[in-house]
């Protein structure tokens, strides 16, 4: 093994990030390198790119480092004392850090860590590397079936949709009807796993037509072009002026959030997921679901990202990817950009 | 019996309702004749008469009626078939009207019933007279040592605010807070509820200094004077920067929902119960509490009013009343409107 | 319309029911009458037929009385106050009778009410007849497609069945393993709800090699032949050593609850709902699911069963029955005795 | 400091302990060495020294080692890389030993941890010794004006109790009943946790009239000497023939898990604590609480420990111990042997 690989890594605030030369790191006592098989792209990529360097170091992100947090590989290298692994094990990482230690931690909410502002990819080292170091073991997640090169997605993307899902299944008997506001990456796996997990009937909107093709392949009853003042009677139509038990709000604009608002039955839930910086104008007393619940997170625990795992190891739910070199890196992420991919982006070193 | 009586009514939309004679209802099969012992006042009775005639009547009230829907007494007189109950019974009647057969109802979730936009007090005839009729009789709640001229405001002030308290109980675990705002009527039994049913730390805020006191009383560990620039800073220093598990916003202002969104931890609910028509201008992404939950609701269940008034049987909560008679109801209603109650207004006919 | 109808009725205890005729009944204010068009026949039928009289008439059941409690029908004739039914709608009627009044009835737990010892079919005429009468409309279910001829098995043997899987759900997680000892009729149900609702793999247990043919067709994934020494190895070779979240027993016989017990792994359930009146031996400290549960019931409530119905309605669920003559009556229950039929029997009159 | 140190150790299965000279460990990277202040007698230390060889050593125990896993000190030394306590700190250790990386540790289930079945005072080393090695630190819990010389009792026998109390606390509602069989150690808490929780009216049983005298003391509404034959018919006059939502059986004896069983109602909660070794004999259908639950655990979690040491630290709940020097050990096993101790005794170094 040399000492460099080749990493995409963000050199400083407000520049765009490169590909260039590193060191590969070395696994400390408890820690472990990973052979990266392959790393998912995400939109928040981008959007950290350009944060404000006072901003983004306030919360304890330092260039440069690495990007990339969708990350599937191999075990390379155990650090002293670490064990429950081999040499080659494929695996993936979970994508939210955390510290296993905090208050959150400790009820098993590790999104919710006190600790872990700074993760792989977003901060530190991440993934679209050769190897990428994890210095707690315990957010290495073992695979048995699946293709650690494309499995990636499923930690994050994939974590963070099932994140949603499942603090609404409850509500989601039978005779109950979920509405998945944006069917792309996220909403494409909240579709699935709705459909999978629940005998509700699903209402996929999206403005783009291609991803609503999908979103009925993946298991939606009906779809909705847009969001527009006749969605909400369409809406009620589908329902038989019932309104819905769920929304999910993969988009999260001023219209997404009001017309989905509107549509919640008394006791039913809101979801807001996308990161659209939407917001209703309306009285709150009225206007929010009677008796019922609005919410918002950001990804998934290492307990949903397990799930999702199983999920799809048992075959349950697709992983739809387009595989990319390192050095198209910067090309797949236009083509995400474009909305021009069917599933998520997954570069190969 | 004679058969008219003195009643409080609304006798059109948008005028001051009058104490007036009216007939005395007689019970038909299945529905049961209340003699009131006293009728509790809120602030709702003087929003109802503001209200512009299409809206109210689009959902189903006619005037004229009697208002009044926190409504103590003794069962008068028994229509064919109705079993259980004893001429004398002391008794208070559920404040949130409902069918007992729609989904909601057939789930416990009686406050969010589907048949029932119109109740006693709100559309038809309450308890601001002599008598009121029951068409339920299942919404008639038995006595055990209470006094039915003063229990009234526990079905409505008392199970509206242990709507809210019961929601949240679960994560009131040893070493949260919580804070209540608005510690008038029902913020105060908030408070009381809290201090019974959890071991929680409780942070009462009002403008009202009085009020403040009575939290005091109650229970409440800390008290802040108003929503300023300083509160979250405050709420901060108290929690020693840990912010905290629940809002209860009674007031339901910008200023409160937004100070009180910003103080909640993360997994921590907000809960809205005041008609204050607050709202929050901000980005929803990021600005709810994370991974928590915004709520809001109307009117406390059947069970919710059953469990207020075993806890006051017990004696294990106070509910502090002025009396007045039925010819001074337009005196109490000024003293409410110009907060110098200590607790809840009850009309004795 | 005649005044006459046959109905299969226990005529007193301990003797065997007989094909008789019986006057149609008149529905009274708030009652309906129903046409029935189908009535399943189930193992209790035959149990209560051989109950002592003191300890039958303890309870509140008188003889004679109409059997059948299974049962599908349209609306013949509406009671003085009934609304919301048209004549000729087709519809099923709760199988586990409830007053709608009592502790549990208000809190949606139609199946614990307190006043519910006698029903249609037990105590009280049933459905075993051409015509039967509701004297509680809330208890009728409307269908939508399903043909109430066939629909009578879902509300007890599906209901009760639902009951217990919608109680363990939440613990049938991805990578989770469910047993339902017992394939027949409910197991067959708790198949078909494991599958549609989770992720689960399931282990079918069955003496009967036929039931454990449809089990697989309903979706097990494995199937064992009876409960033996062998057993509990060969579920622990199943799971990977791990041991199941839930077992559901259909049979409660001291073999299938020791054997259920020692499979559940630490926090999980072991429903008991067969009448097999077997006992565990051990002691409960450390034989018990540790940190699980053990539960027993009777009955699925009013939503249980409207979920079932809307299950089948959309086609998630299979019903399938032998339909049988009233005349045959006596024909279809020594069919069942024999476990000749594949699913329940159903009685057309 | 001295390198050797006195500790009461179990030098050979089936032997009695005795108090030795042993090594005063070293804190390796990432332990901690903690300076005893005070360690609580448990009745298990007394059974594990009786257990056969082959048993214990099969689950991973080792002699010899030192007893005692009710533990509270200073921290002495940190091992390298540990961070977030400083020397002197008051702590507590965590009774129930656990990885923090197991599928059970994971969702905060750290009492049902699958690598635990050693722990400090049970197969490796604990604190009846001057000091005691941690060699997880997450499993320290710092104490802010607690004692540790008298606050390791709280780690377990108010752990253990609290973990069902906190199980069954949503069925304590307004107007429902607990009983507490057993108020010694464990169920003394458990009265104080109910009381301060929940409204529930609380029933004390035991076979010692000092022990329902201190059960008064700590908030038990009624006591009932011993079970036998009356018992139930003294349960259900207190209850108005209602029977009870909770049982915690803190003896469980067949008398004691038969009796309890019949006085819970429909949908209540028997919870087995006491390791009696008792069953029950009747057929379980029909005869386990219906609709309700049957639960067995051991040992509270990292999270319920935090909680009790919350309570305890607010002043809500007491903690009584009775001291003795680490050279009287065999007098205070003695004296909690004859039922002498009217809380926890706990042995100072």
């Amino acid at each position: 093994m040399q000492n460099k690989m080749k990493a995409y890594r963000l050199l400083d605030w407000q520049t765009k990030p490169k590909l260039v030369e590193t060191e590969i790191p070395e696994p400390a006592g408890g820690e472990v390198l990973i052979k990266v098989a392959g790393n998912g792209l995400c939109h928040s990529d981008i959007s950290m790119q350009q944060m404000p360097k006072e901003m983004v170091e306030q919360i304890g992100w330092k260039v440069p480092f690495t990007l990339g947090h969708e990350i599937g590989g191999w075990i390379e290298k155990l650090g002293a004392g670490v064990t429950g692994f081999k040499i080659g094990d494929p695996v993936v990482l979970v994508s939210s850090y955390f510290c296993g230690n905090c208050e959150y931690c400790l009820k098993g909410q590790t999104n919710n860590c006190e600790n872990a502002a700074a993760g792989r990819g977003y901060g530190i080292n991440g993934g679209l590397a050769e190897y990428v170091l994890v210095d707690k073991p315990q957010q290495i997640i073992k695979l048995d079936k699946l293709d650690p090169a494309t499995a990636g997605p499923l930690t994050d993307a994939g974590s963070t949709s099932y994140h949603a899902v499942k603090r609404i299944l409850p509500k989601l008997i039978p005779g109950s009807t979920a509405i998945v506001i944006g069917s792309g990456g996220l909403g494409g796996f909240a579709i699935q796993f709705i459909r999978e997990l629940s005998p509700a009937k699903i209402i996929a909107i999206d403005t783009n037509e291609n991803r609503l093709e999908i979103a009925k392949d993946y298991g939606a009853h009906h779809t909705l072009v847009g969001v527009n003042e006749a969605t909400l009677g369409e809406i009620m139509d589908l329902t038989d002026g019932r309104g819905v038990e769920v929304v999910l709000d993969f988009a999260g604009f001023d219209a997404t959030i009001e017309t989905g608002l509107a549509a919640v039955r008394k006791s039913g839930s809101f979801g807001l997921i996308g990161a659209g910086m939407g917001t209703s104008n309306k009285p709150w007393y009225g206007s929010l679901p009677l008796d019922g619940e609005v919410f918002n997170f950001q990804g998934g625990s290492i307990n949903d990202t397990k799930e999702v795992i199983k999920l799809a190891e048992a075959g349950l739910i697709r992983n739809e990817v387009e595989l990319f070199s390192l050095d198209d890196v910067e090309k797949a992420y236009e083509k995400m950009e474009q909305g021009m991919l069917r599933g998520r982006a997954v570069v190969k070193p």
